[in-house]
């Protein structure tokens, strides 16, 4: 018997931090997990914790760096921890994921309010740091970001087995929630580019003449990588979620793409990456 | 053996309508529930099901009426609906309720897209209809809206028993997810109230002087009424969602209300309806 | 403005009993909420919390009753809960409502363990207790309690009108989350009914010649009323988990009821409440 | 600019399948994803979907195929639609995962019924086949498996460091949601080892005398292996769920290991694969 790999560490820390010293509070609101990997045998196979760094010192370790660091971005707080989780023997990599949960200010009139803030919805920004000894790497990105065209997409052409029954269609809806992430260049340590990059995506995705999702997610990975020479490799993750439009023969009347029945599944998942 | 209560229907009916007609599209998502009263023990005792409308024959209304009336609004709509069910003997009570999830358009550059959205998250809006043969009832509402104030909330001046532990405190995080309905004036036929009156709660919770989540959502409520003469009645539901302050004195640190573990349970819920 | 209804509590208190005394260890795991209604107006309209017993409070007094009493039944504890925040004024009316996740034990061999246990799914057992001056209520049930029939199910006989497109059926799936809630008679102590009323309300399911939903939520609901003399009202919620057929033929193939899609959504939901 | 990786296909295809031939019923419930990986690139860059097989003939193959083969076990179902699409170029890897929802008989009385059928809750087996020119491979697993153990538990001799404010432990609560995959040996066809590998996995969590959750995790992973020679690897992932003792002594009370509040997040998160 032999531990070929394994991991361990602390997820789910719910850390929301306020920066009070200016007269508008700064307000952050992050999910942070911690995750270890190097040659723990002893602890899995002798039960020794000699090595065993235990999960709540992770947690601690959050807190505490928020407090002595403060939060300059997730990106620089995601490198802090992996940067001191790295350099604990034997740990041979460590992974420090960041979800941060947007909120704005409350207006109140138009004058945005010093600390009273609402939570924009499902969308939330991540960020994945990997530190090794060789190296590293820094991952962000966006989840939950939720479109839909109501026009200008199609799919036809694609092969017909004996299986196949869908129609071919110059005009559908296309709705998907966007994963993206991308990879920054080496050496970038300016990591504010997640409102020009969702933007870009944003736009190429409405103005984009759909053939499939394949074809959009390619022209939104590419118009990605235009926004920025920061970064070097995007990824996408495209569920369709499909909207049947509703037969309404039965009842005498016609449906033209104007009545839809919106599916949770089955779905389709379209999943690619473009490099620079 | 008695039957003394029955009520049924469809539950989710997921619909998506696209006006096409105008230069730039409008689009609604709407999730439909349809649930009838009235004497339906045949139904029941003896499995005839002669006065049983079929709930996939509600479902199929929900969609033939999007077509032939359009939605001009989602309380005119289920209107709509409920008027049709509640004239079908035996019911007695139709109750018809709508959820509208928003979207809003994406920009290019600074122009509004024609047939491109994007969904706003996790806000949404409700509507229930009530169809009796006296008369009716319209409520409005919005659930999800989350909003949090870093200061100006207290706690104290609270009873202590034998199992107070709590701490009173000047200054606390305030976070929660609103839920509000409204109840129309009878005879009211233009329901578009959401945005000032969510505008209204919002901008209340932002400069309210919080004694207690009780006492924000009183002057909620009030700010509401206040808002527009067209409501009778405001309900609002506000889970307390503690941010308990980390301690990080065992590690040689103070903690000005700056760093905070945001909990999802236990949590406190305060429920109150007002009335003009 | 008037405050013409309030209510507030605490929600989701997650509390684990261990009674280690026995060779064998006893194990309770409880989700408990309590709800106060009463005349707490000057909480609200004056920011005065003198009468205002903290939330914080209830969930200490949760865990302290847990080792002061033990947990000899959720209705019991319940009923030592709300009779305590009943008791206080200006309290007229606390509910206490318990959510039990049953467990049971590890097999070694064919020998359970003694302080090893498996979590049982997704069913749970409940209680609701509401006590009031003048009395109160103990209401049990399970939730989650998800069952099929393949056969032995039909639907027909239902009215037909302009948007009627369901064909009639003698033979379909049956498929439903069962939520059951029964009333204690006044008096009752003894509350070990539920695995004889969950045995009778599943024997009824399997057994039963359904016409509709309806008719065999009836009949599910006489025989746990027939099983014991201690209840005296039940209620039922069936959701109709439609599942269906699949056309196979475009693949010139047949499907004699063998091959069908599980649908979530929309559902059929069905309740009634029958009572001795 | 590069399409560096792509994969698509149908995710979340719902099935069930009655095989009504036998006096008693038999019901399969499963959940299908399929994923094609492979040179797709003209789909991507041109928009010409020649090759690209509709996601929607995906869904239609897996209940064709129900129909025309039948579902012996999970993994030989998965395995003829993986190497139907595996042979469709231009793909190179076909990945076919099934999540099965186990249901068992209704006993009437100690009869089981023929037709009429109960969910077993939140535990799902789970199958992932992957088709390459080259060969492929089976995993199966299961996941939602929830135990406890209250006592033989605990963890100590771990390091220290400033952010370090855990206690050590001989006696805690250990509780876990296990989900574990297994690898078949090149060659297998019989997968029916569910349920022995179960009670392995079952029979050491319970008799280990735990120094962490590491030590655990291992001696599950070797139960596993030793009870059967047709699988060569096991790979284990296991949250900590947390249960954390409530500190009584605030209201007078002593708190030996009897009353916890068990906590969602944050949780430790340990996984390994062990390899014979």
């Amino acid at each position: 018997m032999e531990l070929i790999w394994n991991r361990y560490g602390k997820a789910r820390v719910r850390l929301v931090h306020v920066d009070r010293t200016p007269a508008r509070h700064l307000l952050r609101d992050l999910t942070v997990d911690v995750q270890l990997e190097g040659d723990f045998a002893p602890v899995y196979l002798e039960g020794d914790n000699a090595t065993c760094l235990a999960t709540d010192t992770m947690k601690n370790t959050v807190y505490a760096f928020a407090h002595e660091h403060g939060i300059t971005s997730p990106e620089a707080f995601a490198s802090l921890l992996a940067e001191r989780f790295a350099g604990q023997p034997p740990v041979t990599r460590a992974t420090v994921s960041v979800v941060e949960q947007p909120w704005r200010r409350i207006n109140v009139g138009d004058t945005p309010h010093p600390y009273a803030f609402i939570q924009t919805g499902g969308e939330e920004w991540t960020t994945v740091v990997v530190r090794e000894a060789e190296g590293g790497a820094v991952r962000s990105g966006l989840r939950g970001l939720v479109v839909m065209k109501t026009t200008e997409s199609g799919f036809a052409g694609f092969p017909r087995d004996k299986y196949t029954s869908l129609q071919e269609t110059s005009d559908r809806i296309f709705a998907t929630s966007v994963t993206a992430t991308w990879l920054y260049r080496a050496g970038v340590v300016d990591y504010d580019l997640r409102n020009e990059i969702r933007a870009a995506l944003l736009e190429s995705f409405a103005t984009h003449d759909s053939q499939s999702v394949q074809h959009t997610l390619y022209a939104m990975a590419k118009a990605a990588l235009h926004q920025s020479d920061a970064i070097e490799e995007v990824t996408l993750s495209l569920p369709n979620r499909h909207h049947l439009l509703v037969d309404l023969k039965p009842f005498g009347l016609d449906n033209p793409n104007e009545v839809f029945v919106a599916t949770d599944q089955p779905y389709g998942l379209i999943e690619a990456t473009v490099r620079r």
